[in-house]
């Protein structure tokens, strides 16, 4: 113990990966290696003060126990939904127990009395990817999250693109068809209510329905994906459909960003070939000629479940 | 004369606008002002070799009538099309009349014993923006160019966005319609085909042939924004359509960069209300609603003339 104390400070950050189901807490150091992990409920937390009080206590604790290996604790970073990164707040967190402003990064810089930043939850996820997975050696990269709904992230120039209020990256809302289904954006068409997993699940029952004039089940992307895996024919074509569409997108948005690569992340990008292969076709066929086998679309290089975390953390190192 | 010699040096980028059709040289200072400007006629030279002999020479001349003023040449920034600004060549420029790959940047270099920096005509009017004009209290902002084509350009975190080969903000070659108006590129419904001088010409040849079964004459967007101002209802129907469909690629290209304004640049913009009111009505209309009203199209604050040249002498200034 005496020997440990000897080493240079373990310097650590504490990442907070926010969900609207769980809440992951996490102290990282400069390797991108973890020391501690926590899982919490988030609907546990009534109140945003309850959150900060109870992060800060689990903070403190893990940290304590790491004693022997001379701990310093540099920083909070929190990745969350609709964090306006600018101004450091959470704005009307629809997923999340809590309602309206949310200064959650100067909630924990009172309660902690250490420097805190905050992220949505793409971006976080997209600077896993840049300090600690394959976006490692790219300097220019897209990020793409496929869950429920859609979010991306642009790296460009070796840093994040967070544009003038810090939205930037929302490929979910670019309008693919117009007139198109309703988005809960209260538009219609965007790519988001084709391409995520509730967008895949609205395929199939269009596609299902039309064949057979049954009524909707509750069904989910999962289902969907195990569908296809007996060979349903319209679970594979919704597969493709989805597929094709996010394709078509991804070459648009090369068009503007011209990346080295595109990163694939989220539960969707599980159902393998079934997503992939439609994907990939259909990025080869809408690209620039300039740019046809030039741009790999891949899956993350981070594990899912670190990658915003990771982000999280590179908020605290690379500020 | 002697007096003047005793002033701190005056610090020059020889910044050269190569175009189609004409090449404009200038000489300018970190202020941005022009202290010389020729113009020549791009055919005249028949080889990249004469050309780079051609503008040397005016450099030198131009440099040596600014004697009195202590000059001091730091470098050549050259605005093209088609330069691969990371390769430091022209590609195969289809509209000067060389072929091939061209080293403009070494060429300089050897010729004049300076730095040289190329980079591409649409990129150098949005630095000339940046660093000049209106976009100077910005760090986000996308940059149009509506000529024959559409080049575009993004700022983002105060810095150009050039991607992994230099290619990025090629709007123009956002698909905006499945099978839609062959492209140039090789691939159909591009947004350059609907938008640009070009395709505003083809829209309005469509919506009048329809209606009177009239053979297609030879025809430019001057004729059709003279048609608009006389009343001509097909000319004032083909700038709606033109603005309803930029306007719509505008506000999902807001949503991946989440910019502070777009600035719009080139001939077209000069056809007022026909081609403005359309592109800011569509715009709004397909924007999330987080930006209404938040985010500005806008004429750029540079001297169309003097945009690309600016953009190239900060080439040298600011690298």
């Amino acid at each position: 113990m005496f020997l440990k104390n000897l080493f240079s400070p373990l310097k650590l950050a504490a990442a907070i990966d926010l969900g609207g189901t769980n809440t992951t807490l996490a102290l990282v150091d400069q390797q991108g290696k973890l020391h501690h992990r926590s899982i919490f409920s988030t609907k546990d937390f009534a109140a945003p003060v309850d959150f900060v009080n109870s992060m800060s206590g689990a903070i403190e604790k893990a940290i304590r126990e790491l004693g022997d290996y001379n701990p310093r604790l540099q920083g909070i970073g929190v990745g969350a939904p609709n964090s306006h990164a600018r101004l450091r707040v959470l704005e009307q967190p629809v997923n999340l127990p809590w309602s309206g402003v949310v200064p959650l990064a100067a909630m924990f810089e009172d309660r902690m009395q250490c420097r805190a930043s905050l992220i949505n939850d793409a971006q976080a996820a997209a600077l896993g990817e840049l300090h600690f997975g394959d976006g490692r050696l790219m300097d220019d990269f897209l990020f793409v999250t496929l869950g429920t709904g859609i979010g991306s992230a642009m790296i460009a120039n070796g840093q994040l693109i967070q544009g003038q209020a810090g939205f930037a990256g929302e490929l979910g809302h670019v309008i693919m068809e117009q007139n198109g289904r309703a988005c809960n954006c209260g538009r219609k068409g965007c790519l988001e209510t084709y391409v995520a997993a509730n967008g895949l699940v609205a395929t199939y029952k269009q596609l299902r329905d039309t064949d057979t004039l049954e009524s909707n089940h509750a069904l989910n992307a999962e289902g969907v994906f195990q569908a296809a895996r007996t060979g349903d024919k319209h679970a594979i074509a919704a597969f493709n459909s989805t597929g094709e569409m996010l394709g078509r997108a991804l070459a648009n948005s090369v068009a503007i960003s011209n990346p080295a690569a595109i990163f694939l992340f989220g539960g969707l990008t599980q159902a393998g070939d079934f997503l992939w292969r439609p994907v990939r076709q259909a990025f080869e066929k809408n690209l620039m000629s300039i740019y046809r086998s030039h741009v790999q679309i891949r899956p993350s290089g981070v594990p899912s479940k670190e990658a915003a975390l990771l982000g999280a953390a590179s908020l605290i190192f690379n500020d």
